[in-house]
């Protein structure tokens, strides 16, 4: 286990609580990920959630050399927004028969979580700045930048061709 | 109760079920609001907490607009997102004795609802542009615009005078 918040003292423990929180983010989110690849019907956005998923290894792997650089061991802590996050994406996705309406439903689900990542890696980045650890920005911005790469791609599929499809589909 | 996911068939029916999340979010959003402004202890960023929720009483009005529009009661469905994601600045800022620190986790907490609330809008609006619901866009846009300036807002109070002094804080 994580930093517990009531362990919250200094900013210091609020950022290793925040590092914490997103190590466990990006866990759940490589197990969320093959369950979308899976449904996914789009070639395309298939492919898209099997980058990200490599994405996300490298990221989990950035964020490992992080907690070495501030002489901590890499741990999560329990983080009840991503659990929320993921488990809103297979409750509206568990049912949707219609291929196209499922891959816009799964589209707005991803972004969903990169916009998690993006305040969380942005708030990271605030922090650590201020704490005076610029080696930890380069390896936080690395994958900030992936975050907003990752959801351009996911905003052009959410107004092209997948939902013009999906508003076209007839009623099942 | 608003559309269970079960319910959603068709494009429109989804366009309908994010509406009633962001409207249940929206709702929880002004109960979570009025414990952080007690909460917060720099002026400025009580004020802003203030500015936020009577803002959002107003994007709560927009939707209901929306709702109207589409022939449809305004209601909302239980979107475990945004629980996840405000009992986790419940959790994080619960025992913070240090108010720069508190402060601190305030802002990054606030800025996590605020791109809850910016993936829904964008994905609303996409939408809309799709289903041909023109009519709802500038609605949801001028919430979309207010979202962006409170977390461009946020920003700055992050990366200025109250971070920095969490992080000049002596450890309690």
């Amino acid at each position: 286990m994580g930093l517990f918040s009531k362990d919250i003292e200094t900013f210091e423990d609020l950022f290793l609580h925040q590092l914490q929180d997103v190590y466990y983010a990006e866990n759940q989110i490589t197990k969320a990920l093959p369950k979308m690849i899976d449904k996914a019907t789009d070639p395309a956005l298939k492919a898209g959630f099997e980058t990200h998923l490599r994405e996300t290894e490298g990221q989990i792997e950035r964020l490992e050399q992080v907690f070495s650089m501030i002489g901590e061991q890499a741990k999560g802590a329990t983080c009840p927004a991503i659990e929320g996050i993921i488990k809103e994406a297979n409750e509206v996705a568990g049912d949707i028969a219609d291929k196209a309406v499922l891959d816009a439903a799964l589209i707005a689900s991803a972004q969903a979580v990169e916009h998690y990542e993006i305040t969380r890696y942005g708030t990271l980045i605030a922090w650590a700045k201020q704490l005076g650890r610029s080696d930890c920005i380069d390896l936080l911005q690395a994958t900030l930048d992936e975050e907003y790469a990752t959801d351009d791609k996911l905003t052009s599929m959410a107004t092209s061709k997948d939902n013009a499809r999906a508003a076209a589909a007839e009623p099942a």
